[in-house]
């Protein structure tokens, strides 16, 4: 990072950018403060005159179809992340544009995992700027430590359709890719060796960006049936010979956690949905695929049977104890933004009940409402929760930038937003005074669910009212907060950190929420 | 109408305004020739703080939905016509319109029905300025009549989409006719009492236009699955007790032609395909709902079965001739357009195989390909053609507009293109030296099957050849025309029309192709 950054404090008291990667910003102002302008972005009009008439697209490889794209310095390139640490498409269009001698490319990836960690050495060459989207470990590590030349920008799922959308980030090139496609471009997620069910967030990709790759391994006569990313958005279809490792793409199950202490926290939870009269007839939730949320589906499902009370829908990140739900007749739908495991992916292909969604319909602040704030509750983790009931999910509290934001701040909306998290780890509190970055603000942050207690926020006198009479072990959080201090001898050390910004923390709106600064000693 | 219009003549001889109420217009520059230039259109952003958090948006009734539109004179309100002559839901609004005091609306129905005569009605009050879409019966002759302030504009369903993808139609109101949808607005057309199947005509509108309104007849909790209209586009949701009379949305039963020679002409076009050697296995075809396409389809089954051909997909207008392909294993997929009979409803609610598509996949020309161009064959009618091969489906021989154009120009870009109809219909022939008006050029129609033989245009050499050991009549066009001129007395009396347009024929890219001018005699 090059010259000094002027900052304003926000609505939340965080000191963030004004500028990021060129672009004047807005900060915070509040939930439901801002109020976007203007029209939604617009890609060029194309002609059919410029397409082949048999709808056959297909190209030699990456490298023709980028060079057919007029890859040029300094282009956005997107990917999406349905293949989590088994993609391979991403690493070989970024290649294959260094190949073709590009530089100062801004990646735009729906989230990064650890397999991409070569993108380092491609930002040390200069063939990559900066990456704007969500960086876990070895990527973020390398941003915290302000090796990146661009700021590092994370968004929400919701945000980046958002972003997109509203114009704030332009793909030039999108590169997705498909388990399945025809030779006109439609693609789907859900069949093929590479499947990885929904292809949700390729989408606002395919519809948005001036031009349009689809990587297949699994090539079908046209039509490719059902199709989730639509031909008629895409410029080029490239065959490889394999585009990810099946085995990292999708875990063959997920595994309920075997702590005591979560398993008990799930517990918690569960009964707490039943006590605060949330689990009734025709309800929803979301849980996603980590051990407490598991596990916490577990106990809900029992909680359900005893009680004959039956879901509307139920969302995920889908994994085979939600599928179980379904098939026992314990909800009618699973409207499903991604897909964990082998029986999710089989079910979201063959089940009409398992719904494929997008961050379109179930997260972006700038449409019509969308499906986030239509669930009766939510059960999402955080690396640290403070007493204002602001939570971090981005970065522990040595600072270093660790995980991306994923759907958790778009899941804040729903009825009820319960963080399910154990009190510390590694003996250190997870519960402050203050969070180290700030990913979701207080307000929207209803119950933080511990082994030692649950704490609900004095805002919701309604739920405090709903459980006054129950055995729950309902507590203040400074409470849980002290004693998990007394403890673990004190809160954690402040950590130590420049003042130098090297990536923000957006909100759902695009405003700067937070931001995430240098860590010190380099 | 008006003062008077500047006409240019286009590529093809034809003189077309170069305003059409009020914007400029392109004349038609020949296939493929005019380069679409900018950026698709781009509703406003909009945000989530604007709408329920409960995701409810239902509204007493279409006039408070309106008003909460901001409806003012002058706006363009829209609505589809997949509910056909059974639609109730298009005068609603423009009644509510009424009771609201607009004046001067522009009404952009994706077709009109004789249901819609009472639109005259408005018109003559001032409410409605003018219609853009095709007007059939009544609502065309009060056109031709020149009795519509404005211009009429006809454009085929793929330029439908292209027009308000483009921007060159701006709604500012879409009411939406929904068979089944929640109170968030997701819409289905497959099942409720008024199913009428695909809602593919309804797409652009709710994607492009500022305000989006759902009716319904049949709300569900919400998730609306599966959703073809997404409530993320939607502001408001009414519910009605009927949005129309069931059996005109969908008939029966579609019935095939019982004429000799229209079964005669039927029979030629499927054993064309056979011989041309069109139909293989792996091949596609596309046929209506009329009496001639059904019996062709019919009769390719037969030879289909005889021979052991499959298709890989079929289009439609579907009907339960296509359905009985499906269900017999005889083609993979039926990719719908619109949804004709009970038969047809039912599959594609409850057979995956069976896909309800869009004017954007199939047929928009300013798309980055669609699919038409993908189809092997497409069996289409015409009221008139010419020794050019240029076709005519909007008005007869007496100028009076009559049909709309439908998907009938976006199917003429198939492999090959067979327009299938009697030589002479009311002892009128069908064959002439120039079309009344041209809807197609010649150069895209490849075959016009008669019953007095089969004209191949000769620019198809191919065929030609594929052919020339067959016994089916091939013979040349001009040899049938003069000989049903001599049978009919001589050609058909010219239309007597005055120099005043009254409509204009759209091309699929925009431009202008022909001119209706209004009938003499007033």
């Amino acid at each position: 990072m090059s010259g000094s950054v002027d900052l304003v404090t926000n609505a939340v008291g965080r000191r963030v950018p004004t500028v990021v990667n060129g672009r004047e910003q807005v900060g915070f102002e509040g939930i439901g403060r801002y109020e976007p302008r203007g029209a939604k972005a617009a890609p060029p009009i194309r002609s059919c005159r410029d397409y082949p008439e048999s709808g056959d697209k297909r190209v030699p490889d990456l490298k023709t179809a980028l060079h057919k794209c007029g890859l040029r310095d300094g282009m956005t390139i997107s990917t999406h992340h349905h293949l989590r640490n088994g993609d391979a498409v991403a690493l070989m269009a970024l290649n294959a544009a260094a190949e073709l001698g590009a530089k100062d490319l801004m990646w735009f990836p729906s989230a990064s995992f650890p397999c991409h960690e070569p993108v380092m050495g491609l930002m040390d060459r200069g063939i990559v700027h900066h990456i704007e989207g969500s960086m876990n470990g070895p990527l973020g590590r390398y941003c915290s430590e302000g090796k990146m030349r661009g700021m590092g920008v994370l968004r929400s799922h919701g945000g980046r359709w958002q972003a997109i959308q509203d114009g704030e980030v332009h793909i030039d090139i999108a590169v997705i890719a498909a388990p399945t496609a025809d030779p006109f471009g439609n693609a789907d997620g859900s069949h093929g060796p590479s499947a990885c069910g929904s292809l949700g967030f390729a989408l606002a990709d395919s519809v948005y960006a001036d031009h349009v790759i689809v990587v297949t391994d699994n090539l079908v006569p046209f039509p490719c049936i059902p199709w989730q990313v639509q031909g008629n958005n895409v410029d080029f279809v490239v065959e490889v010979d394999s585009i990810g490792d099946p085995a990292k793409i999708v875990s063959g199950t997920t595994e309920i956690t075997r702590s005591p202490d979560r398993l008990l926290i799930a517990e918690h939870v569960a009964r707490f949905l039943k006590e605060a009269g949330i689990m009734r007839d025709g309800f929803s939730f979301q849980a996603g695929a980590g051990g407490i949320a598991l596990a916490f589906v577990g106990f809900l499902k029992e909680l359900m049977k005893e009680t004959g009370v039956k879901a509307r829908f139920v969302r995920g990140g889908s994994t085979t104890y939600l599928v179980d739900l379904l098939k026992e007749g314990l909800t009618d739908y699973i409207l499903d933004g991604q897909t964990f495991d082998l029986t999710a992916v089989q079910s979201i292909a063959s089940d009409a009940r398992h719904v494929a969604t997008s961050p379109f319909t179930s997260y972006n602040y700038h449409g019509k409402g969308n499906f986030a704030s239509l669930v009766d509750a939510v059960v999402l983790g955080a690396t640290e929760v403070d007493v204002n009931f602001n939570a971090n999910v981005n970065t522990h509290s040595d600072g270093v930038l660790l995980h991306g934001i994923g759907g958790w701040q778009n899941c804040l909306f729903s009825g009820c937003t319960i963080l399910a998290v154990p009190s510390f780890r590694d003996r250190i509190p997870v519960l402050l005074d203050d969070v180290t970055t700030m990913t979701g603000p207080g307000e929207l942050i209803d119950v933080v669910a511990t082994e030692r207690g649950i704490a609900i926020n004095p805002r919701r006198t309604d739920l405090l009212d709903a459980v006054k009479n129950s055995d729950l072990p309902i507590r203040p959080i400074e409470e849980i907060k002290d004693e998990v201090e007394k403890l673990m001898g004190g809160p954690p050390a402040k950590a130590r950190l420049t003042e130098e910004p090297v990536a923000v923390i957006k909100w759902v709106d695009g405003t700067v929420l937070d931001t995430v600064w240098r860590i010190g000693g380099s």
